[in-house]
């Protein structure tokens, strides 16, 4: 039987706030079995951008990302936030472990084609390297994402969280019975935005399709659900709620089914 | 018979200048053996300083590090130099990780207590955790650290590079035979500062003392030296060069003896 494994993402809304932070980071600690974090941080990043004068700009929920920016999320995501939550773990007695794909080559992407848009210095995932995490994990180890990959020719590219968190629960889904657990600012995907508690408890694909048509998804929730499907496809369980509820039994935010 | 082990220290003057950073990066990439890189970068921490607006603190070679200060150093050596070096090593085949004191919990040090001086968020040394190490090593990945260490009470805190390597170098001494490879501007330790060719072939404790006395030895490499023989002194060969002549043979940078 394969042992279990599961992977957490938090966005910025949780990293920005210190109380949801530390709240968050001990439910982490005390979660039973194998388990990896993923994290984004791009409010935070906004914030020291406009402090060194780089200008952010968003598209479709997504980050351009000029030099400037790529410098930005790099000291911000893999410095800052990712070393912090490193700590902050360890002094919880979770034996965390700060990667970017760069490190152990662990994940190499490859920069977004120019189409519609130039997204930048962004990647799009090539191939996780699940060899040095399969170490990591039987040594006791947690895993600790941020947003940063490479292309393995020296190029650092800024890579959705998201995205980073589903592609890894897919590799490592061949190794482990794994789950992807997204947590955002909601309890779950809503169906009527104003009304923070109109949670859908299930989402499947064609439902979701029919609610991307009417615009009852929309934005941001797009690419997630996205990489959350893609994910369930592979045999991943994928849970989204806030960075509470997703601790709790039984849980009542959106679960993904087939 | 002990595996061989090399721990080379780099400074800023060599990360920030692309030229020197990529043909070290080539030396470091192609030399045999297990081997650990230790990274400064106060210079261009001072410069992403200077833009947000943080003044940079610096007394007798060692950075005052308030809280804005910390953030700034987490950023710049853990994320920006850290990442851009881990993967322009992978882009030279060496497969490299980054790590700062906190990630598995490689190094654990406690704030410095405050004296004549308050260092501010400065660490001091208190245990190389070598065990995640020797597996990393092991599976044939090459550590690279940054200045960045923490309490395992969820602080961070900025300690000297030299002295991280210097402590690897020590602690892992038990089980590899190791070198510690100092580089940085110069050729070697200079009798006369003007002249950049009067280099110390050999320099032994009893010498560096009185050097340090006359004043010919004085500021950031008194602390240099001091990690240097710490090392020297648990049986670690011990060089100082700069990024050119630390590779070559025979070695015409200086060489610490007993």
């Amino acid at each position: 039987m394969k042992n279990q494994l599961t992977v957490f993402k938090i966005g910025g809304n949780i990293l920005n706030d210190d109380t949801k932070r530390n709240a968050f980071l001990r439910s982490f600690s005390d979660y039973k079995g194998h388990k990896i974090l993923v994290h984004g941080g791009g409010r935070q990043a906004s914030v020291i951008s406009q402090k060194l004068g780089v200008t952010p700009h968003l598209r479709d929920g997504r980050r351009i990302t000029d030099a400037a920016t790529l410098e930005v999320v790099t000291m911000v995501y893999a410095g800052l936030l990712n070393k912090r939550i490193a700590s902050e773990l360890q002094a919880l007695g979770c034996n965390a472990l700060g990667l970017s794909g760069a490190d152990a080559n662990s994940i190499q992407a490859q920069k977004r084609p120019v189409q519609d848009i130039d997204y930048g210095w962004v990647g799009d995932i090539k191939e996780v390297n699940d060899s040095i995490l399969k170490v990591l994990i039987k040594e006791g180890l947690t895993p600790v994402f941020c947003a940063i990959t490479h292309d393995k020719k020296g190029q650092l590219l800024n890579t959705n969280a998201d995205t980073i968190a589903a592609e890894l629960s897919k590799k490592l889904s061949a190794t482990f019975k794994t789950n992807l657990y997204l947590c955002f600012e909601e309890k779950g995907v809503l169906l009527r935005r104003e009304d923070k508690d109109s949670v859908m408890r299930e989402l499947n694909y064609s439902q979701f399709k029919q609610y991307q048509k009417t615009g009852i998804i929309s934005e941001g929730m797009l690419p997630k659900l996205d990489n959350g499907f893609s994910a369930l496809k592979k045999g991943v369980e994928v849970k989204i709620g806030n960075p509470v509820n997703i601790f709790q039994s039984p849980f009542s935010g959106t679960k993904l089914v087939k």
